[in-house]
C-alpha cells in the first residue's frame, strides 16, 4: 500500500511564504508561537498521523465496529492509545487559552495538524474532533459549573463529545424536530427522544459520552423557536463525582458505505423517563447555538474532505511514479520499454485535477482559519467573522463534492488494481461520499450562500470578500508572468458581480422558490472563483520564491505550483462559463416539474 | 428496500414511438417479430430480472464469491437456476440464424432484455453476459469443428464464456502481452502465461469455462502483430467429448469496491506445461479480432451502467415521493405539514440529472443497437458499421463517467440514509464505478474518437453522424414547441465541427501527444452533443403523442420527457462551451508538467 499520505513540505510552503502564519505573532495571544514551535507542532501531528492512525487505515475499515448488547465495540487496539495521545498532547483544546489548560495555538495550526489526522485515517480523527466541537459548545454558551464538570475530562480524551441533532423523521429540517424537554424544578430537563447518525455516539473505548443536544421544550412554541440546547450525557456525575445512568442507549449502529471505522450510533433518550439534560445558553436558542459548532464541524468537513482528496492523490501518484504501462503516442516502436503512467498526458490531467483541487481548497481552508484567529485576537472582528461566514459553505462542499472526481480520477490512475481493495484509493472514494450529507448538505450549503450570505448585511460580506480577492490580483500584478491567470480571474469577478446583481434584481420578481432552484449551482459557481481566488495567491508565492535562490529541487515545487495553476485556470476555473449560461436562464424546469411527470 | 429498478412503460416507448422497432420486420431476418413478440420477450425479461435476479442484488454484493482450494464458490442458489433459464430460454444466442438455435431477434430488443437484467443485477448478468460475447468470437472466427465443439454448450448456459486480455503487467497497453503460444504439431499450441482481472474466470456454477484468451506466438513479432486469439478451455474435450484437465488454474480472486457478486479470478495456464489452446481465427489478427468481441463488450458497458443508473434512479424516486422532510422555500410556517422530498426544486433537479442521463443513453443504445440491426441484414451494411464504431466511445464512457454522478445524487436525495447499506443506492454507486475502467478506459476510449473515430475513412463517419444528427433536427422541425433546443442542437453541431476542425488543423503543427493529450475532454464534449441529439428525438416523440389523444397518465408521462429535455439542454449540454473554451486553448500544461514537479 502507498506510504504517503500528505506533504509536509507543502504544509510548510502555505503557511510560511502563502500566509505567513507566523505574523500572528504580533498579538499577544500567540506570542509564544512562531516558526519553530509550528515546525515542532506540525512534526509531531505528522509523527502521530504516521504511527499511529495510517496503519490502522485499511484495517479499521476492514474491521468495523459492531454493536453487541447495548454497547459499540470499535477498534480499541489503536484508538485507546491514539485518544490517550489525543488528550496528552492537548489536541483537543490546543487554540484556548492557557487558563483552561490550552496552548494558544492558532487555530490555522491545529486546522492543519487535524488535516494530517484526517489523511492518515479520517474515522479515527473524528473522535478528538467531535470532541473538540462539543466542548466548544459548553466552553462558549455553558455555565462555570458546567465547565468545571466536562470541560477536563473532554479535553483529556476520557470523555467522548458529540453532536446530536438528526432524528430518524427529521434531517435537514431540524426546525421540526420532536426530542422533547420537560423541565423540572432541579435545574435540569427530562429528555425523551430518539437521535441517529451520531458519530462515535456510544463506543467501549471512553468513559462518558457528552451529547450536545437539540431538543423542543414540552408545550414550547413550534418550529426553531421551541427548539433549545442542552448537554446531555450518557452517564450522569454525581455529588461525588461519579457516574451514575441517565437512561441513554443505543439502540445499533448503521453498516454504511465508507467512513467504516467510527460508529455512527442510533440513540433513545429518556426511554425509562430518567434521561436528564441540562440547558446550555439561552431557551429557545438552541439552533442559533449548535451553529456555532455546527460551522466549525462544516469548516472540519471541508479539510476532512480535502485530508482524504491527498491521501488519494498520493497513493495515485506514487503508483503512477512506478507503473510502467505503453508508450507515448508519438512512440509505436513495440522494442522500446513501457514508460512509467505518470509520463502519459492523460495521466498527468488525472493527477494536476487532484492536485489542483487539493491544495487549492487547503488554500481555502488557511484562509478562512487565518479569518477565524483574528477574530480570535479582536482583529477587525466582526469583518473577519462576515468572511468566516461568507466562505463556510465553498469550504464545506467544494471540496465534498470535487472530492467524488478527485478520489475518483485517483481510481482511474490505478486501472483495475483501483478497484480493489489492495490498494488504498477504493477506499478513500468511498470515505469521502459522507462528506456531501453530513453537516448540511450540498443543497442546504446552496441556500446558505444564495440565501442568505450574499445579501447578509446588505451585501457587506460579499463585498468584504470581493475586497479580498481584489487584494491577491493586486499583490499578483507584481508577476506578469501570472497574466493570463490575472486577467482570468478578473473577468470572473466581473462575472460573478454581474451574475449575482442579475440573479438579485430578479428576486423580486420570482417566487423564493424559483430564486433558490439553482443554488448549489450558483454555490459551485462561486467556489470555482474562491479557489482560483486561493490559486493566484499560490502562483504569486511561486512566482516570487522562483525569483529568488531556491535549489533545484526546490524550483521543480514551486514549478508543480506555477503548472498547477495553469490547469486550475484552464481545466476548472472555465466550469463558470457554463455554469453562468445555465444561471442566467429563465426556463425554471426543476420548479415547474410536476412531481407526476416522474411517473413512469 | 425499493421495488422498482427499471421501467418497463419507458421501454415501450422507447421501442415504439421513438425507434419503431417492429419497422425491422420488413427484412426477411426478422420477419417473424413484431411489436407482439417484442412485448412478450421483453415481458419475460421482466419477469426474469424481477423473481431471479433482483431478489439477490444485495444478498450477493453481502455474500460476494470466495476462493478455496483452486475453486471459485459463487452465490450458487440464485446464479444455477438462473444461469439455467439464461441457456433454455436462448438468451445467449436471441440474435443468432435460427440454424444454430438462435431467434433472429433484433440485437436492439435483446439489448433492452440486458439493460433490464443489469439494472436487477448486474453481477449475475455478467455471466450471460460474457458467455454471449466468447460464443460470438467462436462463431464469427472459429472453424466449424470448434463451433460445434463450444457453442451448444455455451449457448446453454453450461459453459461459462471469457475474454481473457489483463495481465499482472499488461492493461491498456495489450500490445505488450507476454502469454506465449508455443505451436505444436498435433493443431494445437501450448499456452503458458498469466490473465488476471478475468470475469466469471472461474466458477462453481458451470462445468467448464471457455476462455477466448490472447497470447503471443513464441518467437514471433513484438507488439500487436505477433498477437493471435485462441480458444483455450478450462477443460479440454477428449475424443469421447468428455473432459480433461487442461492446466488452467485459478490463483484467487480479487476483493472488490463494487460488483462484488461476480468474482474476477486470477488465472495460470500452463503451469505445469499442459495447457492447450486453439488458434481462433488468423495468426497474428488476434488484437483485431479481440476487438470485435471488446465493441460488443463496450456497448454492453455502456448499457450496463445506464441499468445501474436506472436502477439508482427508481430507488430515489421512490423514496423522494414518500420521504417527507421541510417545506417549500415560500412556506415557512412550522404548523404546516412537511412536504414529500420530491416538492424541492433541487431534489427535482437531481432526479431530472438522472432520468436525462439514463433515459439519452438508453436511446442512444438503441440507437445504436438498431444501426447493429441494419448490418445485420446488410443494409447500407459498411455506413451502418462506420456509425456504430464512430458511437461506441460515447456510449461506452458517457453513461459510465455520468453514472459516477447520477448515482451519486441518488445517494444525496436519501440523505444520510443514502450512505447506509438499508438502501440499494451505496451499491449502484460502488457498482458503477468498475464502468469507466473494464473493456477499455475512458483515456483509451478518448484516444479512439479523436485519435481514429473521428478521422477514420477520410472523415466520412464523422460525416455520416452529422448527417443522422441533422435528420432529428429536420424531423423535430415539425414540432414548434422545440424552438429552442433546435437551435441549441444545430449550434452545437455547428461548434462541434468547427471545434474538430480546428483540432484537425493544428494537428499538423503539433506532436501526436499535444493533439491527443485532451481526448477525454473531447470525448466528454462529443458525448454532451450525442445525448442531446438522442434528448431531441425523445422530446419529438413526446411531443407528436401530446398532439394525439392520450390519457392524463399518459400525458404526464410525456410531458416528463419534454420537461428532462428542457432539463438537459439547459443543465447538460451547456457544458459544452466550458469544454469548447478549453479546447481550443494552446496551454499544453498536461503535456509540459514534467513529472518532477509532482515532488513534494
Amino acid at each position: 500500500m502507498a506510504e504517503k499520505f500528505a506533504s509536509r513540505r507543502n504544509i510548510d510552503f502555505m503557511i510560511n511564504e502563502v500566509f505567513d502564519v507566523a505574523s500572528l505573532n504580533r498579538f499577544p495571544y500567540f506570542e509564544d508561537h512562531d516558526e519553530e514551535t509550528f515546525k515542532m507542532i506540525l512534526d509531531t501531528a505528522l509523527k502521530i498521523s504516521t504511527e499511529m492512525m495510517f496503519p490502522y487505515f485499511k484495517e479499521m475499515d476492514t474491521n468495523p465496529p459492531y454493536w453487541e448488547d447495548g454497547k459499540v465495540h470499535v477498534y480499541k487496539k489503536a484508538i485507546v492509545p491514539f485518544l490517550k495521545e489525543m488528550g496528552e498532547g492537548g489536541w483537543i483544546n490546543a487554540e484556548k487559552p492557557y487558563d483552561i489548560g490550552g496552548q494558544q495555538l492558532p487555530l490555522t495550526i491545529k486546522e492543519l495538524a487535524y488535516f494530517l489526522f484526517g489523511a492518515a485515517n479520517y474515522s479515527m480523527h473524528v473522535y478528538p474532533m467531535l470532541t473538540a466541537g462539543a466542548a466548544n459548545l459548553i466552553y462558549q454558551f455553558g455555565s462555570r459549573e458546567m465547565k468545571d464538570m466536562y470541560l477536563p475530562k473532554m479535553y483529556s480524551g476520557e470523555w467522548q463529545g458529540t453532536m446530536a441533532l438528526t432524528e430518524p423523521d427529521v434531517g435537514s429540517s431540524l426546525g421540526d424536530l420532536t426530542t422533547i424537554a420537560e423541565p423540572t424544578d432541579q435545574g435540569y430537563y427530562m429528555i425523551k427522544g430518539q437521535k441517529i447518525f451520531i458519530s462515535a455516539g456510544n463506543s467501549d473505548v471512553v468513559d462518558n459520552v457528552i451529547h450536545l443536544l437539540i431538543a423542543r421544550l414540552k408545550d414550547g412554541p413550534l418550529g426553531v423557536p421551541g427548539i433549545s440546547l442542552f448537554v446531555v450525557p450518557e452517564y450522569r456525575i454525581n455529588e461525588n463525582g461519579g457516574l451514575e445512568y441517565n437512561d441513554v442507549q443505543c439502540g445499533g449502529i448503521e453498516h454504511k458505505l465508507g467512513y467504516k471505522g467510527s460508529p455512527i450510533a442510533q440513540l433513545t433518550f429518556g426511554e425509562e423517563k430518567n434521561c436528564r439534560g441540562w440547558l446550555v445558553g439561552d431557551l429557545g436558542k438552541g439552533l442559533a447555538q449548535m451553529f456555532k459548532m455546527m460551522n466549525e464541524e462544516r469548516i472540519n468537513v471541508g479539510i476532512g474532505a480535502v485530508s482524504k482528496i491527498a491521501g488519494a492523490y498520493y497513493a495515485a501518484l506514487e503508483y503512477a511514479q512506478q507503473r510502467k504501462q505503453g508508450r507515448k503516442p508519438d512512440q509505436k516502436d513495440p522494442a522500446t520499454p513501457m514508460v512509467e503512467l505518470i509520463e502519459h498526458a492523460d495521466i498527468k490531467r488525472m493527477l494536476l485535477l487532484q492536485k489542483a483541487v487539493m491544495e487549492g481548497s487547503m488554500a481555502l481552508a488557511i484562509q478562512l482559519s487565518m479569518y477565524q484567529d483574528l477574530v480570535t485576537v479582536d482583529e477587525n472582528a466582526e469583518e473577519h467573522e462576515m468572511l468566516t461566514d461568507f466562505i463556510i459553505p465553498m469550504l464545506k462542499t467544494y471540496p465534498s463534492e470535487m472530492g467524488i472526481l478527485a478520489t475518483s480520477a485517483a481510481i482511474q490512475i490505478h486501472g483495475g488494481y483501483g478497484f480493489c481493495g489492495d490498494f488504498p484509493v477504493e477506499q478513500y472514494y468511498r470515505d469521502i461520499r459522507i462528506d456531501p450529507i453530513h453537516e448540511g448538505t450540498t443543497g442546504i450549503q446552496g441556500q446558505d450562500i444564495l440565501g442568505r450570505k450574499i445579501s447578509m448585511k446588505n451585501g457587506k460580506a460579499f463585498q468584504l470578500y470581493i475586497n479580498e480577492v481584489e487584494k491577491t490580483i493586486a499583490e499578483a500584478k507584481n508577476y506578469p508572468e501570472l497574466e493570463k491567470q490575472i486577467k482570468a480571474l478578473e473577468s470572473a469577478v466581473q462575472l460573478m458581480k454581474d451574475l449575482t446583481a442579475l440573479l438579485l434584481a430578479k428576486k423580486a420578481q420570482i417566487t423564493n422558490e424559483a430564486f433558490l432552484a439553482d443554488a448549489v449551482l450558483y454555490l459551485d459557481f462561486m467556489s470555482q472563483i474562491a479557489i482560483a481566488w486561493q490559486w493566484l495567491k499560490l502562483m504569486t508565492a511561486a512566482a516570487k520564491a522562483l525569483k529568488g535562490q531556491a535549489s533545484d529541487q526546490d524550483k521543480a515545487f514551486y514549478q508543480g505550483k506555477i503548472y498547477t495553476g495553469r490547469y486550475f485556470y484552464d481545466y476548472e476555473l472555465t466550469k463558470i462559463h457554463s455554469l453562468a449560461i445555465r444561471l442566467s436562464s429563465d426556463d425554471k424546469v426543476t420548479v415547474e416539474m410536476a412531481s407526476e411527470y416522474f411517473e413512469d
